[in-house]
């Protein structure tokens, strides 16, 4: 199946994408329209990125000590993206947006993220404006987020800073107010920023006219001294160039400067950088510090920024996804033509008969139907989310506060598992491919490079984990998780009666009870220390309890539309779902034993026996 | 602990190595000339090998049209590594050896693979020249061995063919006779080769004065047709350069030449190449072919490779370790000095307190013990696997067949898991460092990249699963898998009355049942295509299974010279051991599973439903 096939069914026949049209915001759209917008996506990134992935990964973005370099084909690709208007996909129709619901936006970038992830598309613009047409003004949505829908600009979040990557209650970047008359700009009151970001993608480059960094930073107390925790954070618009109400540049330039490339181990089209907010290298009328507009209330950054995050975090989950998916097909369409060695007979090998193709040996159709697995699995997931998502924002009532719940439990499963998984799919199109998967001629080594740094950006493993068992399953008192449990039980009741999916339905049943005995057994003394000892065993069981039950709801739709599995795509969503079942369900046992029983072999290590 | 105290506790303590020189053949040797070469090595290691382990790794091999040109410093590393002796270390006096046992050499060569892996230090050379040793005429030892052994010639494995990875049997390098008189060449009967050999390490290069190639070949039959299968390889010597019986170079260049360099992921410092044998390019006296001497019987060809196989994979194992282990070291010492975030106390953070450093977060020491556990444990594995070539050798009568077969069941393992599991250590060693771990400018991200190499030469992960379930666990009515299960009860035995092991011992007891169980279901058919279907899952459950053993029996000894657990290093021994009995063990139940029911979802799987 392609990857356009595979999309379709999920959003058509799994979940009734069009379903959405009969909302108000979304009443202009139709099936074809969708269509259309996957159509254009696929196109473009078929002509504009996938030629280029390998190029993007060689010519690494560098610092000629004025401009950061990108390929040409970098900017192509993404004056093209921005030509389609996808930057603004789901913005209102006035603010030249198309209404689109998020599941048709998030599954067209999913075809960039397969034909080159590391090019990019804008995600991060996007998810920037986004944030200003939530908490901006109308001033700073006009002026801001408006270039940066056009891709006339783009965009950056900065978080982390080098001593405090994960941990934001460390941000150390102060904001002062500028002058007497601070809160008066027009553009948001002013402030003077100083201080040091990490990790910032996208943080330098000349593809568009400027840059917008959103910024967090903390606002000095009456005593001068910065409010410990997250609780102290504030959000600012930092452009790279000064710009005037009218969206105009105004020809000064602003006090961030470029401190250093990150030299990456893959993702190498995205430039990373290390950013210095007011050194003094650029000063703003004569002053240090570099200029930035508040964004909401001060002391609420954190919430501001988190606003965000759970698209955010489908983001990375969709990237993972498909360089998981790209790695498969290249090795399936590697093991369908390379000949080598007999596959095993009842009666053993026969030397002279003539090679096979490798895709006749049992091991390389497991080593394709995990891939397969994992990464159409993980894209109906991630796919999933989306429609919550648009559930969040349009189903109103009940509904929406539903969705809301079920994607605060799901976010950290969207983006971790995926990033552990697919990475692991892509190891395993590394090892289809034998040799040739070790060398730079194949594209395999590249997908598994660039997918390692999902396990570690928008929130690590460790994070997510802490996020789920800490917080999510926790929270408005278990509110969320028995939500989700109630829709797992829905899709075992509905699928204990299918001869072809039963076995899987109780075993999905007997999974759900085994993670919920685990939560409790882990918080039974109420201590977070032995509670959350085993926090990422913890993520990895949900995960699969959760892809186990995606994997099941998906073939039942597949069976509903063909009962009898005449089509081959309907063999291959059952040979998913089984294998999953067999091959991958079980491993939750070791995960959650750890949980259950609060093992503390590691967390009571001592350091000296290291 | 150092990675010298580690190798000094599982060489003395734990496998009481000089035993070994109550031998004849080690009768000369003490634990201080043991000690004396661990050191050496370790010296040449810290000065000449880990200073260049990046620099291999960015000035990757290239060809000016002439030469292969690598960085100086890996002609420096070798040399001194040849000058230490340890090509010829495990060899006679005679022939300059040191008489060394292959466990002390194996220990003593794990510290170059720790400090660069890919800067090399002439495995091959060794195995070629161990084998010429093995199946050579006394002239083909004293020119060819001698001089490799010597370090002044190096030496390749010339075995797989473009279109023959994995598929020695369709080896389509032709040999034929070298005129009339080819058998009365006092170098060994005289051939001249045709044919293309792919992924040859070390295949051209200007290290040393010559490079000698051992080629696997078919001799063509009176028909001149190739005889299908492996029964019809042969084995021969092709040097590069012309040499004569005194072993000095005739100033004739053999038809061998370069038709490419591979670029591979990682492993960089060591050139891997394409030869092309007698195309033409540089004809020996006019005529077409690169001219190869016979070594052993015609159709012997690859029962000669074979007797190396097995140290070889050792060898392969000891490299994936040791990166393992250095992914480890690099990450603990990033650990305890990374200050970020506060951990988890009974009454939540506290936002004011200084940061902590990251050792002290519990999913980080998770991270750090699994890594430990992995790359200590497969060190253990390999030098017991070490020591089994060590009585096979010397120990004579029954018990130097009980190693022999002992090996053949264990050394599957001894290649795979190691590939598997560091490599999945430095994907923690990663993780660990965050972001960091992403960028080149930690050394991390390389060793993940040199590791990936491990689970594919030598033998593949699917390559070594078929041996084991489809060969070892079976041959000579399975003595092999009975000695070995009589070793783990023996462990068993011992430790079942130990308060902090006998848990462990009942679960070792439970795993041994299964996978004795799984393997008599797997096989209860008598179908390969049912019992081979899930040789993957079985080798993973076996590796699994033998590492909790070697775990419990290490334990065991630091248990016996520390009861009390008073030193740290037993607690680190003891804690790892505990990792691997309640967060590692408890995974091969999955796998066994689909091993029990002979699960063909995947082997049934159509390939038109991918």
């Amino acid at each position: 199946m392609t990857l356009r096939t595979t999309i379709d069914f999920l959003l058509n026949d799994w979940l009734d994408t069009t379903a959405l049209t009969e909302r108000a915001r979304f009443a202009d759209h139709s099936r074809e329209t969708f269509d259309a917008v996957l159509e254009t996506c696929e196109r473009i990134a078929r002509e504009k990125y996938a030629p280029f992935n390998r190029l993007a990964d060689t010519q690494e973005p560098h610092f000629d000590g004025e401009k950061v370099i990108l390929p040409q084909a970098t900017h192509d690709a993404q004056k093209a993206y921005a030509e389609s208007g996808m930057l603004s996909a789901a913005q209102d129709y006035e603010m030249g947006g198309m209404q689109l619901p998020y599941s048709v936006e998030a599954a067209a970038n999913a075809f960039f993220a397969c034909a080159s992830v590391s090019i990019g598309t804008g995600m991060l613009t996007t998810g920037n404006a986004n944030l200003l047409m939530v908490h901006g003004t109308d001033m700073q949505k006009e002026v801001f987020a408006k270039n940066e829908f056009s891709g006339r600009w783009s965009g950056t979040m900065c978080l982390s800073e080098p001593q405090a990557g994960s941990s934001l209650s460390d941000v150390a970047t102060k904001a002062v107010p500028d002058g007497a008359d601070f809160a008066n700009d027009p553009l948001g009151p002013r402030y003077r920023l100083k201080g040091n970001k990490m990790w910032i993608s996208s943080g330098e480059h000349e593809i568009n006219e400027n840059i917008i960094h959103l910024v967090l930073a903390k606002i000095p107390d009456a005593d001068g001294k910065l409010v410990p925790g997250t609780r102290g954070i504030s959000l600012f618009i930092v452009p790279k160039k000064m710009v005037n109400t009218q969206g105009a540049l105004t020809g000064v330039r602003n006090d961030v400067a470029l401190a250093g490339l990150n030299h990456k181990l893959g993702w190498r089209g995205t430039t990373n950088t290390l950013l210095n907010f007011g050194e003094g290298k650029f000063p703003v009328e004569g002053q240090a510090g570099a200029v930035g507009y508040l964004v909401g209330k001060p002391g609420k950054g954190l919430a501001c920024m988190f606003h965000m995050m759970n698209e955010a975090r489908i983001g990375v989950g969709i990237a993972a996804t498909m360089l998981g998916m790209a790695g498969y097909y290249a090795s399936l369409e590697y093991a369908k033509n390379r000949p080598q060695g007999r596959p095993i007979t009842g009666s053993g090998k026969d030397a002279a008969a003539p090679q096979s193709r490798i895709i006749e040996h049992a091991d390389v159709k497991r080593m394709l139907l995990a891939q397969k697995s994992y990464s159409e699995g993980a894209l109906a997931l991630e796919l999933y989310c989306a429609r919550l998502v648009d559930e969040h924002h349009t189903a109103g009532g009940a509904e929406a506060e539903e969705a809301r719940l079920l994607l605060e439990v799901l976010t950290p499963i969207a983006k971790s598992w995926p990033s552990e998984w697919c990475l692991e799919a892509n190891s395993l199109a590394i090892q289809v491919h034998g040799g040739y998967g070790y060398t730079r001629d194949f594209p395999v080594e590249q997908y598994w490079r660039d997918n390692r740094l999902n396990m570690i950006h928008e929130g690590t493993h460790g994070i997510q984990a802490m996020d789920l068992l800490g917080r999510k399953v926790l929270m408005e008192d278990g509110k969320g998780m028995a939500l989700l449990a109630n829709r797992m039980t829905a899709t075992i009741h509905r699928t204990s009666g299918i001869p072809a999916l039963a076995a899987h339905a109780k075993s999905l049943g007997r999974a759900l009870q085994d993670v919920g005995a685990a939560t409790q057994q882990a918080w039974s003394t109420g201590q977070p220390t032995e509670a959350l000892a085993n926090a990422v065993p913890y993520l990895q069981a949900f995960g699969h309890t959760v892809l186990a039950w995606i994997w099941l709801d998906v073939a039942a739709c597949a069976l509903d539309n063909d009962p009898k599995q005449e089509q081959l795509s309907t063999q291959g969503h059952v040979g998913c779902a089984r294998f999953f079942f067999h091959y991958e369900l079980p491993k939750i046992g070791a995960w959650l034993s750890v949980v259950q029983s609060r093992d503390l072999t590691c967390a009571s290590f001592p350091e000296g026996a290291f």
